[in-house]
């Protein structure tokens, strides 16, 4: 997975990953009223919606991006039909040759770890085996260590599939547990080098793991300073756009070769054309291509 | 939710918490082949069986708890129809008079943590209100700090629901973040603290928050510590039995009047037909219903 996805920043010289975390609000009325006749005030109508809209992002987009990371919170709160959306947008996304990253963000011990890891390992029922979520990578929650993490480790091996582990979140109470410092070294370096040591696990060959971190555009020192501590651990960086981070703060994010980052923006795009009014609504999608070659340009301008 | 619980407690004199967390592996070979005959080796097949494994268990032992903990890894493993069956299982345990305790561990930030937050304070389509995940309370990772927690707990104040957050999990591993000192102070004391301090938003009529923490039975030192330095926070205690933990590493984190814990036991209670080779298959549940009999005699042995 990895490398699939080095291979992908290369070829579209672009590692923007736009984030399908759609909201009611965001859904264009054409589409909204479409799915309300159809199947009423429900969350069917909902999830349509959704499938809707990501579908025709994806289809304006895929050409432009290595991958897309849906939040998968977005679809749980709309029950099992939201979460069919979720599903169905992993697997349209994976169609169209796309890295799927599913931010799920799960993270517990031991044997309910591994029933997680079905997210990227299956699941079998007798000698049947199912490839239910769809996802190439999750995103997981460090707190209760390697217990935590381990049962991932073998999916990621056996089936090349990735993890993005939360290192430093890009929100503003992030300092409240990360930032503690344990002699002089913040939390957030803790977790770092243990992302890093797990890592080791499940190498890629072209000196990346398939373990990640999440690291925030809205800390650029400590992105800077993580870059140097972590270099074989590939970054997913959240906060770009919406959250204030900007291309100049993710300079010292790369790595040499103007790799080694990933960076999600959802709002940004997905709902460019609620911004820019010079798109009528019926083409909320082409706002999202403009968008997401803004950002390629942005990007670009600081890869190096 | 808290108040609830409390009255709960002492109705049936007993703190535990039954963990309908089931895998494939335990259910009675009666039930897979019924499943396995109706539906094929499919996720149906498999939801089924949970369904009926569960509802069998709670018509045993419903008069005899004050909650159930099904934990939804256990269930998202097999797709939108393992989510189903947890669903129907939430829906069946609150029908019998139970607090459900949803354990889904999430965690993020502002507008995705409320989203998630859609499992205790439902969901709005237009003006359609839909309580589709039907638990009373749910389990969050603190890691993010305040803004993962803040949107639960409007939920908690407008529809008395309530929330568990990691502060020291069970597991071995729970050391490498939790454990390290700040200050010379542990990070689980530091989260403790927020715990705390976010729980007074919230508090019930009777001593109680509706934020309450999960402290891990394994960590006999710990949890005493941890009920003196949070005399307003209820513990969610896991741990006990299968993973190690006694009734006798449980004395200090009861409060003065024997309340302030509920105890879960998963395996212990739901496959105690497998350890305990006297019941038939067909009486697996009342296997359950001795082994709850006799963890409360056990921790009621503590409670003082």
């Amino acid at each position: 997975m990895i490398d699939r996805l080095l291979t992908k920043i290369k070829t579209v010289e672009n590692p923007t990953v736009v984030g399908l975390d759609p909201t009611y609000s965001m859904i264009p009325n054409f589409i909204k009223q479409e799915m309300l006749e159809r199947f009423g005030k429900t969350p069917k109508a909902v999830a349509e919606m959704f499938i809707k809209f990501n579908k025709m992002i994806i289809d304006e987009v895929y050409d432009l991006i290595p991958s897309v990371k849906p939040q998968i919170a977005m679809y749980e709160q709309y029950g099992l039909e939201g979460l069919r959306a979720y599903m169905e947008t992993c697997e349209y996304a994976k169609s169209k040759g796309l890295i799927v990253i599913g931010d799920i963000k799960r993270g517990d011990i031991a044997s309910t770890a591994a029933a997680y890891a079905g997210h990227i390992a299956g699941v079998e029922v007798e000698d049947e085996h199912f490839d239910l979520w769809q996802e190439d990578a999750v995103t997981l929650n460090p707190y209760m260590g390697f217990d935590g993490i381990e049962p991932f480790i073998d999916a990621c091996n056996k089936n090349d599939k990735g993890l993005f582990i939360l290192v430093k979140t890009s929100n503003p109470s992030s300092s409240e547990i990360q930032d503690l410092l344990v002699d002089g070294t913040p939390i957030y370096d803790r977790t770092a080098d243990l992302v890093s040591k797990w890592g080791e696990l499940t190498m890629g060959d072209r000196g990346y793991s398939r373990i990640g971190a999440v690291v925030g555009a809205t800390h650029k020192e400590q992105g800077t300073e993580l870059r140097a501590r972590m270099p074989h651990t590939f970054f997913l960086v959240p906060g770009y756009g919406a959250q204030g981070g900007t291309s100049e703060d993710l300079k010292g994010f790369f790595d040499k070769d103007g790799l080694g980052i990933i960076v999600n923006s959802s709002r940004g795009i997905i709902a460019a054309y609620q911004k820019d009014k010079t798109f009528d609504e019926k083409d909320f999608a082409k706002a999202s291509r403009q968008a997401v070659i803004a950002m390629r340009n942005d990007l670009q301008g600081v890869m190096g």
